[in-house]
């Protein structure tokens, strides 16, 4: 899919690496990684994709839309749930294949399963063996209350 | 490429969402994204991407390991540069197929390009036409100097 008139065709490594252009590095299948982080908390809300219209429309709006590879289609965060996104700043890195955006994250949570954040179980380390994983967070709010057409999929 | 024995086979949403067992959905490829934040700043320093292999040595040894797609290779994290990353918690996502690693950096910088985040340039957002990215960082060491093989790719 070619991306919207906003973005440069690819470049050179130097100058996607140190140049002023926009040139995202869409993948195989047109996306590119982005990590929503809390404004205030700077804590990992959720690691997404975006393709090109989800990129466009999250720096013209600044507000968080994403694309679901799961449902195959445009997403803008909160459209079910109602805990939309508002991105405070967007930076990406040296070889635009990633975005990190700075978010203000609208209601209880950002993670579909109720929690705040979709890293809410930890991977103790330098345990030889198998791993079990320790809750963090409880949920902040009811799924099955917020999203009555079905719980979506990532 | 099966993953060691720490991983637990594929799982069920449910399990995978609320369970206490480390099953990762690796991608197509092999992979899942991992986000590297600075333990003390919270910033995103670097997005990158573990196998199998990389993961396990990651939970093994609590230092950060990835897998370059650019190379093909297994890769500990400053191995060239001295630029390692002590891992202080590692977090899983809720369909497991991201991690985010908080780490304390060693040295000046994640970045190959040499600075201190790969995050170093700004999407200005609302604005309509070419977006120019602004730099917000400096470089903080000398690549040439730090890579005297050559400079590696992400």
């Amino acid at each position: 899919m070619p991306g919207p008139s906003v973005f440069s065709a690819a470049q050179s490594t130097a100058e996607a690496e140190e140049g002023r252009t926009l040139a995202p590095k869409f993948d195989a299948d047109g996306l590119v990684t982005c990590v929503a982080t809390d404004a205030v908390s700077g804590e990992v809300l959720m690691v997404a994709h975006m393709n090109a219209e989800a990129l466009a429309r999250t720096i013209e709006t600044g507000e968080g839309w994403y694309y679901s590879r799961s449902r195959r289609a445009l997403w803008r965060k909160g459209e079910t749930s109602g805990h939309t996104q508002r991105v405070v700043e967007m930076r990406i890195d040296c070889d635009q294949d990633a975005v990190w955006i700075r978010v203000e994250q609208a209601g209880p949570g950002a993670c579909h399963t109720g929690r705040r954040s979709c890293f809410y179980r930890a991977v103790p380390l330098g345990r030889p063996g198998a791993v079990t994983l320790e809750f963090r967070e409880e949920r902040a709010f009811d799924p099955a209350a917020v999203y009555r057409g079905g719980k979506p999929t990532p």
